[in-house]
């Protein structure tokens, strides 16, 4: 099997609908993609999935929505504002702006060679935007940089309106956004993305458990996702690579076409951030170092109904890059495959609960009303089923069907053709994307037989 | 029945975790709402709702999902930039920032008195940030201020990419941002927000028959949401309060808590958008008067195979906010009822496919280990079908348990007792939410019933 590259994969992403450069017909919009026909139903499956698995599945995990837009002070307190920088470099000359530790000497501008730059300084990766008519010291604030504040601000609100108690977690999914100096390699690093973000709340000294636990889980949920086990690693972070609030980190790692790169990290974040964001820290004997809070108004702590007291829970923390996810499964799903006949053909081998289309339906002949009611009839059927999008495909072009849609994943493609409309039961021929295997069903077990494979392959 | 108030929905929604108050710690952030555990069911299920209607169930529409940072020539040429504004009056003295129609004089400040004041002048409601490492004039661009916009700058990659004629549409839900300068009405007037819009592209000459089908379409699309007939009224957009790009214009209305306004507009916008985002506008023979696009790089028309020449399609536009949906949704279910008892019960009359929860299980008694047992095994059960949450609830409190969940509109309550454990087929009790009846249900029937209750209410 030839190498992935990433050219390949941004090529298929394209032509098939999958994945466009944001802004495209105006030179882009650097580190912004728009999902295509495609891309927004492989999108949307990976969220169910992962929601199925952390909201459904479990009995100590809730969801959330928070907004984008937060009161400054969140960022504040999380640290977002002091902390998330990087260091950045100024010509006098030529006027660029160069990241410090990304440049050959910083004395010397990349851009224009000259010595008159500035010493390195901090420059904050958030986006800053203006909230109100007015524009002024008072009225700025950032697009989130994470989804996890907005989780740890809802703590109380989470805890009053389900009467939980440790351990819980709380789930969520959205975009977040970071003004990222060197956007690249396609979707992997890009300044508007979105994040599978669980803060699991748990007694100190029961976290490294949890965290134990969650690494385990994480990594068992990629690999249902379908990513093979020799293309992920673990990494574990540590000394000045672990963030200041973090006891410990373990990064998995999927072998991207540029080389084995963070998937999703998982870390033992203890009662850094409930601490940060309560009010009365004083009370609660914290063990990570927080800047005090003069601007919270509610306890980040919970009733500990043994002890009889008031504690703020340590946190564990699994965070998933939704599109880093995306590309690492469109990785593992391709596949140049060698036929028998001397020809080749390309196909998305994608676990049959993540391709985009779960059937493709296709009359044999577009302009025979039989066949195309028939065809419809039956798109109609499946649709219910509620697995997902059903296509019908009426371009009377079976051969070019069939290869169009190994090329996006489709798992089973339904032929009708003549016999469907005159043969008794009505025959269809069912033809599945991996083994290339036809084989025809009466038209009244095909319900059955499309239910039984998305079952049992899942 | 006692009026509903928007008091009393405020309320609900935070006691119950459907919504609270965005960064309500740190004393909020005006205009933006978090989603809590039974809001963020309840919008998923909306956006679900809409996604099969639109996209599953039709064979003539794609789904996308585009960025929310765009290049600032989207924002030139789609008219935001020098036209989505509101004018405002600063005073000199409290230096305060009045919308001018909003103001009961316009050359008398409403917060000081103070007739110290400008003329009015344009203010943006987009809002504006910086990309890349630099803040300067070239680097500014905006959130987007609707998500159409991201559907029209991607009309060439949809068509490439999936071969559509007309008439076709393309549907797309995401986050939009406008600086509202009165937030209002919880989260009917709010500063970010979702929408759900299909731009649905025809011949020129067909518009006006598509035009009145989707409106059609859509209000029965509310209906089946659980709207109510009598509380939806059409308003016909005309002169003054149409839009410049607007042929006509039907606005949905709900009787919302504050009154009938709109849940969703349906605008036919003629060639407008396609054509100011096209290259080459003159080749078109335009209807609409447009901007000279000078930066588009892409022709936005599409091969008229009978005519045998290009042409930049008329465009319908149904337009609904998400967050609005759900208000309405929650007005509509919203049900204060008098018992037989004499007492009274608060009930969310969802229907079930809106339900935040599905089917909530509960055992009488949560310390005994065979009744937890069951329970846990037929929740499980049940979560496979894939209908959305199954709660597990382990409170031992069935009474409290029926009225709370009564509260947060699940439609159905299994109870395992000493009967579930100790009888023949393993009987459970099956409370209804709208009737408040009780059946028995032998364990082995319940996902039965439960599909065919879901299945048939939908």
């Amino acid at each position: 099997m030839p190498a992935k590259t990433m050219d390949e994969l941004v090529s298929l992403c394209k032509r098939r609908g999958f994945i466009f450069q944001g802004s495209e017909i105006y030179g882009g919009m650097q580190g912004a993609y728009d999902y295509g026909p495609l891309g927004v139903e492989l999108k949307n499956n990976l969220k169910a999935a992962w929601w199925r698995s952390m909201v459904y599945e479990r009995d100590d995990v809730e969801g959330l929505d928070a907004a984008i837009i937060q009161n400054k002070h969140v960022y504040k307190y999380s640290g977002h504002e002091d902390t998330f920088t990087d260091p950045m470099v100024d010509c006098h000359e030529c006027k660029s702006r160069l990241r410090a530790d990304h440049m050959k000497d910083i004395k010397v501008c990349d851009n224009c060679g000259s010595t008159n730059v500035t010493a390195p300084r901090d420059f904050n990766l958030m986006f800053k935007t203006n909230v109100g008519p007015m524009v002024n010291e008072e009225s700025y604030t950032y697009l989130r940089p994470e989804t996890a504040q907005g989780i740890f601000t809802n703590f109380k609100n989470v805890v009053d309106s389900t009467s939980r108690t440790l351990p819980f977690g709380i789930a969520q999914i959205g975009k977040s956004f970071r003004n990222e100096i060197t956007p690249r390699n396609f979707i992997f690093r890009v300044r508007e993305f979105e994040q599978m973000e669980l803060e699991f709340f748990c007694k100190p000294g029961e976290d490294e458990k949890w965290h134990e636990f969650w690494v385990g889980a994480r990594k068992q949920w990629w690999l249902d996702q379908g990513l093979a086990e020799e293309n992920i690693q673990f990494e574990y972070v540590t000394g000045d690579d672990l963030a200041h609030y973090s006891k410990s980190t373990v990064d998995i790692l999927y072998k991207f076409p540029h080389g084995f790169e963070e998937l999703e990290g998982v870390a033992n974040r203890t009662d850094y951030d409930l601490g940060s964001h309560t009010k009365a820290q004083e009370e609660f004997g914290l063990s990570a170092k927080v800047k005090k809070n003069e601007h919270s108004t509610a306890k980040l702590a919970i009733r500990d109904l043994e002890e009889n007291k008031w504690e703020v829970p340590f946190c564990i923390e699994p965070s998933a890059g939704l599109d880093r996810g995306l590309l690492a499964v469109m990785t593992e799903a391709y596949t140049e495959e060698e036929l028998p006949n001397g020809t080749s053909r390309t196909v998305l081998k994608f676990k049959p609960h993540l391709a985009p289309i779960k059937v493709a339906i296709m009359p044999l002949k577009k302009n025979k009303p039989e066949i195309v009611a028939l065809a419809k009839e039956l798109k109609n059927k499946l649709q219910k089923l509620g697995l997902g999008r059903i296509l019908y495909e009426n371009t009377g072009n079976v051969g070019k069907g069939y290869r169009r849609h190994d090329e996006v994943g489709t798992p089973i493609c339904v032929t009708v053709d003549f016999d469907s409309i005159e043969k008794e039961g009505a025959p269809v021929t069912v033809r599945d994307r991996d083994t290339m295997e036809q084989i025809v069903v009466p038209a009244a077990e095909l319900p059955a037989y499309v239910i039984n494979y998305f079952i049992n392959q899942n």
